[in-house]
């Protein structure tokens, strides 16, 4: 039941050119395909880097991946991540990237890098697939998206973030096998950051240091449940007093990417995340490393099944509340580089879009 | 049954005063503790790291920790990781070191870094453990030593690496989950390194690519199933070609660890065993290690489990014969001294000691 014909998203054409908030036609669906309308889509920092020149993008596209919304349509034999069929009116999130899950990378446990993966707001706009990224009134989700149903009480400022920052933790936190018995640090309070304070507090540890350099991202991890919070400079001596077995690099930052290796205990994991633009090297010690059985993990994007999990934590987390906080009045498309200048203040951890003014 | 009285040990008291063999009493045994008549010893390289004073050690010591023996006596109590008692006359290995199965290393199931270990041919020799190292007709095992069954058949000169070379290899496989399809690639043919082309192999694994220096290593690696043999100027060409899921660094060498994050392919693994000496830090560029989902673990000694493993790979090896040939006719114990001198010449893998000469 499609009653409307065309949809409305904000096409970025360059750091020239900017966006346009365009109406483009919906699309004829697919077998396994599914038209969205969108609730509501955040700016993650990677669009940002795409907007303020430093990642190169194809042309035009639409940006935004971080969105949930409603099933409008979809072309037939679509399920969900749970194997239930995927219905009209249907609330939904879905990952990042497309996935064959028959190419060597799917059948090795890393459908994030499937060798013919598209991803949601990364790619150009083409002759069938225009509505391809978060920032439009509509979200064209094309054969081999992982699709997660998201509860109708779960607040869409909550919801929103799953499918980057969530899922991202989630995953992170799998490939270093964090259990309850982990004393955590986690480098970077922004919104991976806090995620990564919460679920760890969720899955049951019992100290989690977090680090930042502003006060007020200190002060909001300490409230998602950080047991202590550090100055950078004061990270050495507090890990020393505790150990640090699972280690969280949310910031991309150098100095914290090189603390991790200086304060991890033994046995302990280091989740390398944040680090997603080409950045000085780091160094090791290696007999340190070796003696003390270290493991390093990089982690990027993450499974369809991290994205259930990013879903299930969201719903049963006590600091739901605080993560809606974290999301001011969501900004109407129309506004979308006012929306986007606004995210690169920083000032608060996600910048939300909402479609609410253009009706459909 | 304790016929015998006394042992002799080969015992060190350091770079200048270096080996003396000696007679010592044999123990009086204490509950979970082992006494057993040694069977054949091998020069591990960490022995003659100790001889050359490039390693601190505990003095006076008894040497050697690779080795594997017939129980003499038991002091009660005494079971094997298979969960069968221990008795009189079985032919056993044993783990390097002891592990107190409660502390919180032990529980994390980091054993090998037990908070109270002690290591065969690592100690000082005390009142009650005078038989602590390898060199030695005896060798007191003393309780929280993990204890594996040699099936009679397995000659001795296969045997007796697993409890130092052959388990730090199946542990470092289990670290890296190692499987039949996996690109593997091992840097360094020494012991380990032929170690880790057979074991890979036995997985199931069709591409094994070795790299070392030596061409008469280089030709070794072949003969135990390196699929393709290299120089280590050419690893980058050849694992472009074929990948590398999974590299074994065991040689220690700088460039070879450096080459390891050069080399590994997109969810690759890497194992970093080689390195137990300081040496220069290693660098390597984030966001590439990030968003190729790099994952790399520091693994130094084992489990009982990997030693289990060890000895189940060595009896099923087709290459069980060629194991067999890396170990020259063995030095009797008085010439202790030739023969460390013979292992420091690096012309065989490794060089054993026998005590066939020495009545008990």
């Amino acid at each position: 039941m499609m009653t409307t014909v065309n949809a409305t998203a904000a096409v970025w054409s360059g750091v020239e050119a900017g966006f346009s908030v365009d109406t483009l036609p919906l699309p004829v669906l697919r077998p396994g395909e599914v038209l969205v309308r969108t609730e509501l889509a955040t700016i993650c920092g990677s669009d940002l880097h795409t907007i303020n020149g430093d990642r190169p993008t194809p042309l035009p596209t639409v940006l935004g991946h971080e969105a949930i919304g409603h099933v409008v349509a979809t072309g037939g034999g679509v399920t969900a991540a749970d194997g239930e069929p995927v219905s009209e009116g249907d609330r939904i999130t879905w990952t990042i990237g497309t996935a064959c899950g028959t190419c060597r990378r799917c059948l090795r446990g890393i459908p994030q890098k499937c060798l013919s993966v598209r991803k949601y707001g990364h790619e150009a706009i083409d002759d069938h697939w225009k509505l391809n990224g978060g920032f439009g009134t509509h979200v064209h989700l094309v054969a081999g998206t992982g699709l997660v149903k998201v509860p109708g009480h779960l607040p869409a400022t909550v919801a929103t973030p799953a499918n980057c920052a969530t899922a991202t933790v989630t995953c992170a936190a799998r490939r270093t096998k964090l259990t309850a018995d982990d004393v955590v640090v986690v480098l970077g309070c922004g919104m991976l950051g806090l995620t990564a304070v919460a679920y760890a507090r969720d899955l049951g540890c019992t100290t989690v240091i977090a680090s930042d350099v502003d006060p007020s991202r200190r002060e909001l991890a300490t409230r998602f449940g950080a047991t202590t919070v550090v100055e950078p400079q004061d990270l050495a001596a507090t890990t020393s007093e505790y150990g640090a077995d699972v280690i969280f690099e949310l910031s991309g930052n150098s100095h914290a990417v090189r603390s991790a290796f200086e304060v991890v205990d033994l046995g302990g994991r280091i989740a390398l995340v944040g680090s997603v633009s080409p950045a000085p090297e780091i160094s090791f010690e290696p007999s340190g490393f070796v003696k003390n059985l270290t493991t390093v993990v990089g982690s990027h994007n993450y499974r369809v099944d991290d994205l259930v999990e990013a879903i299930d934590f969201l719903e049963r987390t006590p600091a739901q509340q605080l993560f809606a906080g974290l999301i001011p009045a969501p900004y109407a498309l129309a506004d979308i580089v006012q929306a986007t200048k606004t995210a690169s203040t920083g000032g608060a951890p996600r910048i939300a879009i909402d479609f609410k003014e253009i009706s459909s």
